[in-house]
């Protein structure tokens, strides 16, 4: 099956901002305040003695920093740049007016092929690299699509790493979930890319999530020193369930995160001048009345769209999280709740969208079935992304002469000529008469996901991977399992 | 039960504009160009002799309408005006930064309580009528929301108008189907509001659509001559199939689209200068592959877009579709297609949105679950629309400062004030836990869209109407029925 392929999106419509001058500003004082006011823990002995060093107050763990050191700091970190893959097609571009799509990440849950909610394992992750390999508008593997808890939590990241390089060509994301297990993630790209290469190049963005409010956790930071000092790319993001760890306050929210996001940068930054980070963040909004979070409201959108306004001031790449839902099926709910808050991301500005497939249940469950109904509706962003076409204008101009009043345009040459690229034909959702839909089943979209879905995995070819370097990649794995425990201490 | 009402929102967010200012002239330019070049048909004696009485050009039913001409008459068209309501609570400005939403129209089938498909009724129509005027954001009760087949066609349209006058007290839609039913309807609002009132206000939105490409014909242009001359307000619609009967082109359809709706303004200021008129359309774009109307594509967003920005260049209320879907159930793609679709059509900065509640199967079918869950949608939709809220970020800044690193926010005074109103709860959503889920019933959207309908339903309690009228709207009916036939000629 030939595999189809779309550029990272050069977005050429444009952003759209919800806050004027003075709005952005209020916001970007207020994080400013925040951090020489309250400060921001940094929970790691190391950290705390760099920041000092740099000239910052600090008082045990808190780290209050003056705007001038802030700014300064920020202003490293690089506005663009490039992740490469072991197929250079698929190199990413990273900020400006680049916009990258990349899978859902963490579930523990998967949704399965007959239905089913159960835990993920190695074989559901092999597959969902697969899918995200085969689909057109995805620009990463991922990592962790799926949690495979049938491998021992030591050893995790070696299959999960090895699981995205073999099963697709394009750039993969790194754990984080201990240095020592960055580290390894790094060893495995130095096999695939070569030593001298990955130390000149960025070969693997890693997702590092601060523990709001204000807190970045020794995990976190261990992982962010280890991907900063090798030069490799980190989306430092404040995990905000607003309403809960942040003020019940969109812009409040939106202040907060953004001092969580630029003391993040700003200390990867003391690791290693120009280590290219990502300004990120995860966003849910809590219900005051359950405690539960929530994908899809207004507030989401707003936040979004702010976020944008702030990395563009900061002239930060941005990472934010797409097709968002906290439905237990892949219902109406689902995809409401996906699309809202994804035409605010896209529209944000937003370079590196995760998340834009396969997420349901507030990113407990990954569902195979909303993983290719996702895609669909991404490439249709991709397409939107694009701009209206006025080369044709004239043309079709030619074919309302020719057709006039009352006539139809269904024959004509003009139509002939440009049906395929005219207007975007998506599969998975059924457009034909009612009666032709009972007679192909009367399935609904879930259904048609899972049948695509399956459909694309019996297809599935692996991108050629030279033979010496999988089973260099597989003596290390060997090699790391023999020392590392099966269960955490 | 209490019922809630939002008022028709005013935007204060800014529209979104894809294109500059030469692209949005070239539009206008072309749409100049057909209309003076090919012409469109009016095929209606009448209107011919009016076209010619006024200067343009007139080949049979083909008229050429000189710029100057038509720009003329379209500046006559008012940029805003009040639709009222039997309820003066509930009348509802057109234009400018106004937003208004109304339900789904012209079904002849529904997605009723048993999840069946089948043709509608008068009783469906009045479930209809009365959900939408328990939905707090739907501005308007509409017309024909599903066909009601058990009443004969000649006779339909004067059950139609007094189930919506009946049901509901918010503002609602004429009939278009013959000039003789819209003077019905208009007697009607005689007798709801008096003669006077209705001679000196407008009290009727009506629908008339253009048989794209480039014809008005006699049955529309009937009803649009009555309305207009009536100081009621009409919605002139081309219907866009785009690709079918227009060029394979976005940018081509939206120039014969525009020709097509500024024509049809023009005519009614003929009828009558100043006539409320409001620049419409329907839109849907066409699979080449099978011929079926699509929604939520890219190009309708980009469409949408483009006209949001032609009706600004002329100053003309704009209407527009929102909730458009294909799907043949309430699931994943209804959800995916509607949301699509209604980003694109909000951010064009659209006055009046239809099919905003309940539209399903490319309009065939009108769902009560749809229409419910739709409704709370469009809710997140006006909040979005007021914009962020900037007035407790000191507030919130102070809660950050209270709270701290590593705190959490649930219990805080301030989350205490401001949960009610600081993020939107929707109540048709699910995002309780999986396991509270299950323990509900598991049950997926459409379910829930079912039983709150129901529940709405079972708590209607009719808006108070003086007896007397509508003893006189029912005399009218019966006098009315008694001359009209059962069957069409």
């Amino acid at each position: 099956m030939e595999i189809r392929a779309l550029p990272v999106l050069e977005r050429r419509i444009p952003v759209y901002e919800v806050l004027n001058r003075e709005g952005l500003e209020m916001i970007h004082e207020a994080a400013l305040a925040i951090l020489e006011q309250v400060g921001i823990e940094f929970r790691d002995a190391e950290a705390i003695q760099m920041w000092r060093d740099a000239g910052a107050e600090v008082e045990r763990y808190r780290v209050r920093i003056p705007r001038q050191l802030l700014m300064a700091l920020v202003a490293k970190n690089p506005s663009r740049f490039t992740v490469h893959a072991r197929n250079p097609e698929r190199n990413t571009e990273i900020g400006g007016n680049k916009v990258a799509f990349a899978p859902t990440y963490g579930s523990p849950f998967v949704y399965d092929f007959n239905n089913q909610r159960r835990y993920g394992t190695l074989e559901d992750l092999n597959q969902f690299h697969k899918l995200a390999y085969m689909a057109p508008a995805m620009h990463n593997t991922g990592a962790v699509i799926c949690e495979p808890v049938d491998i021992p939590i030591p050893k995790r990241h070696l299959h999960i790493t090895y699981s995205a390089i073999k099963h697709s060509d394009k750039p993969f994301m790194g754990p984080v979930t201990a240095p020592e297990r960055a580290e390894d993630a790094l060893q495995m790209a130095r096999i695939l890319f070569g030593d001298e290469f990955v130390d000149q190049h960025t070969v693997v963005i890693a997702l590092v999530n601060c523990n709001s409010p204000l807190v970045w956790d020794e995990t976190m930071l261990g992982a962010l020193k280890v991907y900063a000092r090798a030069n490799q790319s980190v989306i430092v993001s404040p995990f905000v369930l607003a309403g809960a760890n942040t003020p019940a306050s969109a812009v409040g929210s939106v202040a907060q995160l953004n001092a969580e996001a630029l003391a993040g940068i700003a200390f990867a930054q003391l690791c290693r001048p120009g280590s290219p980070m990502i300004y990120g963040h995860f966003l849910a909004a809590v219900s005051m009345r359950s405690g539960a979070p929530m994908a899809g409201t207004p507030e989401i959108a707003f936040m979004n769209l702010m976020i944008g306004q702030l990395a563009r001031r900061y002239d930060l790449p941005l990472r934010s999280s797409g097709m968002t839902a906290g439905s237990k099926m892949v219902d109406a709910q689902a995809a409401y709740e996906s699309i809202q808050t994804m035409w605010a991301v896209f529209l944000s500005g937003a370079n590196y969208i995760m998340h834009c497939a396969g997420w349901n249940e507030a990113g407990l469950g990954a569902s195979f079935a909303k993983f290719v109904l996702d895609c669909e509706q991404i490439e249709m962003f991709h397409k939107l992304g694009q701009g209206p076409q006025f080369d044709d204008l004239e043309d079709a101009l030619a074919a309302v002469r020719e057709v006039g009043p009352g006539g139809h345009y269904l024959g004509t040459q003009h139509t002939q000529e440009h049906f395929q690229t005219a207007f975007f034909m998506p599969e998975l959702l059924d457009n034909n008469s009612f009666e032709q839909w009972e007679l192909d089943g009367a399935k609904d979209a879930n259904t048609r996901g899972l049948e695509a879905a399956r459909h694309l995995l019996a297809n599935y070819e692996p991108p050629p991977l030279d033979p010496a370097i999988d089973e260099a990649l597989l003596a290390f794995i060997r090699e790391r399992e023999a020392v590392l425990p099966d269960k955490m201490d």
